[in-house]
C-alpha cells in the first residue's frame, strides 16, 4: 500500500529522479509514473512491443526520439496516419517547421503561406518540395513494383532517406513494419493519385497490411501497445493486438478522457472489455500532452534499463 | 452587436426556440446558435456539403439521423471510419447496442462478451453474425467485381439493406458516395482480408477514392463541411475541400479543444491557415459532445427550413 | 435493459421531445436525459434543492433562468461566487454585456476598457457604476446592522433590486438564502473594504452562514444538490448535504472530468465515498458546457411538471 | 525565429535538460518551456510571486514542494482553499493519504471509511482526529485573540506546525502571509461553527485580508502570478495584481481550456483585456495536470538558479 509523499527538489534531479517521486505526487503523475514501469518491464522483457502516434506528435519533435527508439530495438511494429509520413520526409529533406503560438492570426498566416498545427507552422515551400520529391520517388518505386502494402512502400521510401532522426530511415533499416492505415488522408493521397494518372497498374494494397500486422504478432508472444494520441493509428494497434489474443501490456497516453466515447478517449480498461488488452494486463492511462508526457515516463525507462546494462 | 440575454423557459418550447435563446445566452450556447444559423445557410442555399463523423457516433443512435438528413437530400458526400460501417450494418441487421454506464466494470464485461464504447455495449455475438454476414456478402461483391473502391464497395452494401434508418442504405439510394480512407481498421478489415485468402484479385481501392472525393467537389462549387468528432473522417474531408479551393462554410463539433495540436481538437480558425476552409467562411467550432450538440443545431436548421418551405 | 435507438427529427419538436430521445442517442447525450430526469424526481418531491453556479454562468443568461426557477420555487437555497452578485447587480442596474468571439484580441480590448469572460463581454464602465451604486447600498445597509452574515447581505441587497430577471431579488422576495463563501473575492470585496474605511465596525461573518446552511437542510429532509460548474461554489454545496447526511439526488454539470484529481471535476461517484451524496441516490454527471446542457435538462423536467399540473 | 528540433534520450540526463529540449518539441511542451523561463525570470529579479493552488494540489506531494518554495524565499504570498489547509495541517500531525485508482469502487470506500480525491484517499479517522487537534488549537488563538483574517489565523496555526514540509509551517516561519478567501468551506468550516459556540466573539475578518492583500503589493513592485489550477485561489491571486497594477508576471496552469468561459480555464491573454496581467508581460498558459508539469519546469528554472549561484 503506496502513501502520498512531499515532492523536493534536489539540485541537477535526473528525470528520472523526479519520475521516481511522481509515483507517490498525485493524480496524473502517479499514472505516469505507472507508465514509466510499464515500460521499462515491456523492453526489460522484450515484449514486442507497437507504437502508434497521430500526426502531430510526428510534426513534433518526438518524430526524432521514435527514430532513437527505433534505433535502440525498442520497437517492433508503428502505426500512424498520413501526416506523420509526410512530415518526417519533410524533416528529412531539410525543411523547417517553425515555432509559433497557438492564438496566430490564421488568416494573416495563410496569406503568408504557412499552415498552422497547434503553435507548429509548416509552409507551403515545403508542401511544394515535397511534391517534387514525392513524384520522382513514386515513380521510381512503382516503376519496380506496381502494387505495395503500405508498409512495404514506407520501407522503401524509408530507404531513400538519409536522417538518422528518421523514423522511416530508422525502421527500414532496421526491419520495423510502418503501416499507414489512411495512407490517402493527406497530400500524399494527392501524390499517389497523381501517380496512377501515369501509372494505371499502381496501387497501395491496403488489405496485404492488415494481413501483415496479424501475423507479425501471435498469441504466443508477450504483447504490448504504446498508443500516443488516439484515431485510426491507437485503434489499428489494439486491433492487431486484439487479434493476437489481447496485450500484455498498454500504455495509452491522450489528451482526452472518456466521456464523449470516442476511440480516442477510451481507456485502457475500456480495452480490456474488447480484448485488445488482457484482463490481468500490466496497463495505464495518462492523460495529458504526450508531447510532455512521453518523453519523461520513456526517459525514465531508458536510464534504468542502461543502469542495469539491459541497452 | 448582440448582448447578452436572459433565457427563460415557456411551457412547450420547441427545440428551435430554445436554440434561438442560446444565441444570447454565453460560452458554447452561442457557438452552437452560429452552427445552427450556419447549417441553415448550407441547407437553404444548397451548397454540396461533406459530412464527417467518428465511428462512435454512428454506434449511437445518431447513425438514424444521419440515414434521414441523406434522405431529405441534404448530405452530398459522407467520410467516416470502419466502425461506422459495421455497426451501421449490425443495427440494419437487427442487432442491438445495449446502453450501460461509463465506469461499468470491464473485466466483468469481457466475461459476458460485452464490448463497452463509452456508455454503449456490443456483443461479441453481434460480431459473430456481422462476420457471417459480411463473408456471404463480399463474396458475392467479389464476383462482380474484384476491385473497388471504398466508396463503391460501401454503396453496394447499401443498396443490400433494408433498413430506412441506416446511413449506408440512404447513401446507396440517394447516390451520395460513402467514403472510408481506412476500411481496413476494425472488424471489416478482418473480413477484407479473410476474403482475400479466398479471392486474390480481390482489393479495394483507395487511391481511386481520392480521385472520386477532389471530383465531386470543383472550386466553383458552394461548399461545406460539417465534421462531427475529429481523426481521418474529419481530416480526409477538409482534405477535399481544401483541394476544391476551400469552404464556404465549416461547423465542426467536437470533444477536443486545441490545446494538444492534434487534428481533432483542431478549429475552424487553424483550417483557415491551411485554406481547408476560406478566409471569409462562415464557419465556427462547437465543444462538447456531439452527440447532444449536433442535433440540437440541426433540428432549429430544419425547422427553419420547414417553416419556410424549403424542405 | 434499454436500447439504443435511433434519433429522428420531427417538424417543431420540443425540447422535452428531443431529450426523451436522448436518452437513447448515446454518450453524455444519455446522461442529459437521466439529469432531465433525476430533475423531475427532485421538484415533483419537493427535495430540498441546493443550487451552486460559478460565476461566469451568472454573467451569462443563465442568470434570468435561474431567476425563474426561483420564482417558480424549485430552489431552496443558492450558493454561488463573487462575480456572481456582481453581474447580477450590475445587469439589474441596466449594464449590458457584449457577445464576441473567444479568440479576440485581448490586448485591444483592454485598450477599449472590455473585460473578456470567454466570448462575453463586461466594460469598465459598467465596474465604475457599479462601484457607485456599492458604496451607497453597503453604507446604508451598515447603518442599519454593521454585522452581517453573506446570505443576510446579500438577502438585503436583492430587496433593493428592481428586476424580475435577478437571481438575487427572486431570492430575496422567495427567502432563498444565497451563500457567497468567498464574498471578498472580487470587485465586491473591494467596495467592502473601502466601506470598512468608513465603517471600522462592518463585517461580513463568514463562520454565521456555515451555521444557517446547515441548519436549513436536516438528515430527515429529501435533499438535492444541482452543481453547474465547480470550484468553491460546488464544494460548499455538497458540505451542506454531507453534514446533513448526504444528499438523495444529484446532478453535477461540468466541463471538466476528474482526471486532474480537481474538485470542479469530481463526479458524483466520488461523492458517495464522501457521503455527499447517497450511495443509493439518484445522481448523475454530465460533462460539457452547462450553458448548453443544463437549460435542455431542466426544460424537459418543467415541461414534464406542467404537464401534470404540478407547476 | 525557433523551429522544431528532434528530441533525443542522453542517459541520466536531467529534468532540466529535457526541458530544454521541450522548448523546441511542439504543443504544450514549447509552452513548459516558456513557464520554466518565465519562472527563472520571476525569481533571479526577485519579483514578488502570489501563488495560488487548488486544495487537490496540496493534498498531492506537491505540498512539500509548496513548503520548499517558501522555504528558498522565492514565494511571497499564497492563495488557497480551505482543503489546502486541512490537509496539510494533517500531515504536518502525522496522517498518511493512500494512493488508489481512479475508477475505485466509491460505494466500499464509503463503507471503509475512506474519502476519494482522483486517485488520493483520506481516511475518516484523519478527519476525525484532524476535528480534535482544531477544536483545541482554535480555543487557544480565540482566547489570544477574537478576530482575526484569514492570513493571521493560519499564520498562528502554522507556528504550531512541527513540519519542514509543511507549506503553512515554512509561510509562518518566513513570513508569508497565506490567505483562504473560502475559509469557511470543508470540514474546518464546521470547527470554526463550532468553535463560534464556544466564543460568541470569535470571527474571522475576510475584509481585513482583502487589505492586506491589496498593500502587499504595490504599483512599484515587479509582480509575479503562478496560479496552479482554477476557482476562487486563482481569481483572488489576479485580483490582487489587478489592483495593484498587473502583474509582470505570469504562469498559469491548468486542466482546463478556455471554452466554457470558467476563469479556472481562463488564459493569461484573457487576464490582459482585465488589467490582471499586464500587456506586456511575460505571461503563458500550460495546459494539462500540474502534478506533472509545475515540478517540471520549476526545477528547471531552480537548477539553472543554482548553477548561477542566485539561489
Amino acid at each position: 500500500m503506496e502513501h502520498i509523499k512531499d515532492l523536493r527538489w534536489k539540485p541537477g534531479m535526473s528525470s528520472a529522479d523526479l519520475v521516481e517521486q511522481y509515483k507517490t505526487t498525485g493524480f496524473q503523475s502517479i499514472e505516469l509514473g505507472k507508465a514509466a514501469d510499464i515500460l521499462y518491464k515491456i523492453w526489460s522483457q522484450k515484449a514486442k512491443l507497437v507504437l502508434s502516434f497521430t500526426s502531430n506528435l510526428a510534426t513534433s519533435g518526438l518524430r526524432g526520439f521514435f527514430a532513437q527508439l527505433v534505433e535502440l530495438g525498442l520497437v517492433q511494429a508503428i502505426v500512424t496516419t498520413a501526416g506523420s509520413i509526410e512530415e518526417d520526409i519533410m524533416r528529412a529533406h531539410g525543411e523547417q517547421f517553425r515555432i509559433t503560438r497557438f492564438n496566430a492570426d490564421d488568416i494573416e498566416l495563410h496569406e503568408k503561406g504557412h499552415n498552422r498545427i497547434g503553435n507548429i507552422l509548416i509552409t507551403n515551400d515545403s508542401y511544394m518540395r515535397f511534391e517534387g520529391i514525392m513524384q520522382g520517388l513514386i515513380d521510381k518505386l512503382v516503376a519496380d513494383k506496381p502494387v505495395m502494402t503500405s508498409s512495404e512502400f514506407l520501407a522503401k521510401i524509408g530507404k531513400t532517406l538519409d536522417d538518422k532522426s528518421s523514423f522511416l530511415y530508422q525502421a527500414a533499416e532496421n526491419e520495423v513494419p510502418v503501416f499507414c492505415p489512411a495512407i490517402t488522408d493527406g497530400a500524399i493521397g494527392f501524390h499517389l493519385y497523381m501517380a496512377r494518372d501515369r501509372h494505371k497498374e499502381f496501387s497501395i494494397d491496403m488489405i496485404g497490411d492488415f494481413g501483415r500486422i496479424i501475423t507479425e504478432l501471435s498469441p504466443d508472444d508477450r504483447k504490448a501497445v504504446l498508443a500516443l494520441g488516439g484515431g485510426v493509428s491507437k485503434h489499428f494497434a489494439i486491433l492487431s493486438t486484439l487479434i493476437s489474443g489481447g496485450a500484455d501490456y498498454a500504455v495509452y497516453m491522450t489528451s482526452s478522457s472518456g466521456w464523449s466515447g470516442s476511440l480516442t478517449g477510451a481507456s485502457t480498461n475500456e480495452a480490456k472489455s474488447w480484448g485488445k488488452v488482457k484482463d490481468d494486463s500490466d496497463s495505464i492511462t495518462v492523460i495529458g500532452d504526450a508531447a510532455i508526457n512521453f518523453p519523461l515516463a520513456a526517459i525514465s525507462a531508458l536510464d534504468r534499463l542502461k543502469k542495469e546494462g539491459k541497452l
